[in-house]
């Protein structure tokens, strides 16, 4: 039988949408941080059992619809002979940083199934014992790119902007790099087992929207042809991605994931009918009472009730301080939802 | 004789555009590094002379096409009962902050003509001097709640998420005491005579769609309501305000100031002809080479060459490590501007 999210992604599905959510397996989850306070963030997404572990945290405390990979976008950096480390409550650190067009020549190209295995290795334990897809992932690699550029991440992302103005071509050169690094890298999950791919490139609405064309969109578009051939249902996120709708979806992606500053049935029908929409609850109201979490996350049920292709999660990330019972009732009343029937 | 500003936010303009920048009187300027030597911001805002001093500084070094009043969109809260200090590099620091529903009986309404009579002041000093109309202006009620809200404002706003997500009622509360003050402020200002108004909501875009309706638009509708009678050109600013176009331009605002993220020439199409578009060239670009500062702000004029109510700005303010020469470069290029001609 076809899951729920393979019938989303295809257009097909007929019944309640799946749900999902981005960063499901996080420090939310007590039992995740039951681990953290064992483990290292690098011992945790190189360790491929403990990885495993708690990508199935969510799918068996919360019954989502599907599993996604215990991994970060910037891991493909260890692929690209750089260091890759995690500073509690900052993010990743990648060393050296890679600031000037000459430090492009600090950047050596691994075989990604050699510096990767470990992430090959979390599939292949993972598959045998999923009762739902599981959901393989990259960074975009405009965002990669912004993250071994600046020194501190934050959205503003200025380092990045200013190399892109500055010298083009070796922006070039640096995005050409990671996103070869990125097909082989998704290529591996593919063949490992993973029923579908998001590509992350978060950042990417920090562009202007010429400077998006040139420097985002340009190698999101070689990793979806490049993978065209593979079959495999491919997401595009990116937060602000409203923005770009219809130059995402002449990539022809699968489903394209938005975040909450639409309303997403307006983009679900501005888009072709064959391209599934993912999103898009502000993550914020997971915080709210559970009258307001089941009132907004009704609203957006009752707006597309009529729709195929529509995957339900958030806009970005589960934030840290979400009690857990918040997403347990949010998945609940997704899974329990039943429309009216309508009147017209 | 009609200013250019005027007439573009008339929709009526028949030659170059107007330019003119947010921040263009800031840190990028030497002789306001200079006087920020000598003087605290704080000292600056409340110094109508000095404030003045500055307003001019851009008029006369780089022939920009507007002033706008040398303020902050938080100035308002003194007229709350609250302090306003400005911390290097951090920004706007209100106390007492306003971070809980408790919080709301620490405000109290002062008449806004005492309190803010320094703005007045700025206005009335600078109106004899001027060459170039003189914009007011003042924060987006929303906004300016996030920042008596937020301990360290980031783009982020989580306190401010937190609170309209779990108290609405008081939350509205909060944006009406704002929203009149607001309404007070810049009645004060248009009295005083400036030529236009632009409001500043520029966290708006932080907010879920249905929230954005609620707890944004709905406050500038009443501020653009209750000014309707002066016939002041408002303006409404907001990051990421192309994802709302459609809503603003229902309060028939006389111009609607956009960021990077779309091509302005799609916005200007898919509004009233009647509602005048800003913008929208990425900041970053500033800090580019010459011939990459031009060749984008050309590519922007030449969209726009057959368009009535168009005004040059920046998405956002100008960046502080901004070389005043490529401040200076672009002004230029704006103005020199003529477009060849259309053979269609």
């Amino acid at each position: 039988m076809t899951s729920l999210l393979e019938s989303a992604l295809k257009c097909e599905n007929k019944n309640r949408p799946p749900v999902w959510l981005m960063r499901q397996a996080g420090r939310y989850l007590p039992d995740y941080r039951a681990l953290r306070e064992r483990h290292s963030l690098n011992e945790l997404f190189h360790n491929s059992e403990l990885a495993a572990e708690i990508t199935r945290m969510p799918v068996d405390l919360l019954g989502v619809d599907a599993a996604i990979l215990f991994s970060d976008i910037t891991t493909i950096v260890e692929a690209l002979g750089l260091q890759l480390d995690f500073i509690e409550n900052v993010g990743p650190r990648i060393s050296p940083l890679i600031e000037t067009p000459d430090d492009l020549k600090i950047i050596t190209p691994h075989s990604v199934e050699e510096k990767l295995s470990f992430v090959k290795k979390q599939i292949e334990l993972l598959l045998p014992t999923l009762s739902v897809p599981l959901i393989g992932f990259c960074g975009g690699p405009f965002t990669v790119a912004s993250y071994m550029i600046e020194r501190s991440h934050r959205e503003k992302i200025s380092a990045t902007k200013k190399w892109l103005y500055n010298d083009p071509q070796t922006f070039h050169h640096l995005l050409e790099l990671i996103t070869e690094a990125s097909i082989e890298y998704l290529r591996m999950q593919i063949k490992a087992g993973v029923s579908a791919i998001q590509i992350f490139d978060t950042w990417a609405s920090a562009l202007a929207y010429p400077q998006f064309v040139e420097f985002s969109l340009r190698y999101l578009k070689q990793i979806v042809d490049a993978l065209r051939e593979t079959e495999i249902p491919i997401i595009l996120f990116g937060k602000g991605f409203s923005l770009f709708a219809h130059d995402l979806a002449k990539l022809k992606p699968a489903a394209i994931s938005f975040d909450w500053q639409k309303e997403l049935i307006h983009l679900r029908q501005s888009l072709p009918s064959h391209i599934a929409v993912q999103g898009n609850i502000d993550p914020y109201l997971l915080l709210a009472p559970r009258a307001t979490i089941r009132a907004m996350t009704e609203r957006l049920l009752d707006s597309m009730r009529h729709e195929m292709g529509f995957i339900v999660n958030l806009g970005h990330g589960v934030l840290p301080e979400t009690p857990v019972a918040n997403v347990e009732f949010f998945i609940d009343t997704v899974k329990q939802y039943t429309a009216e029937p309508l009147f017209i």
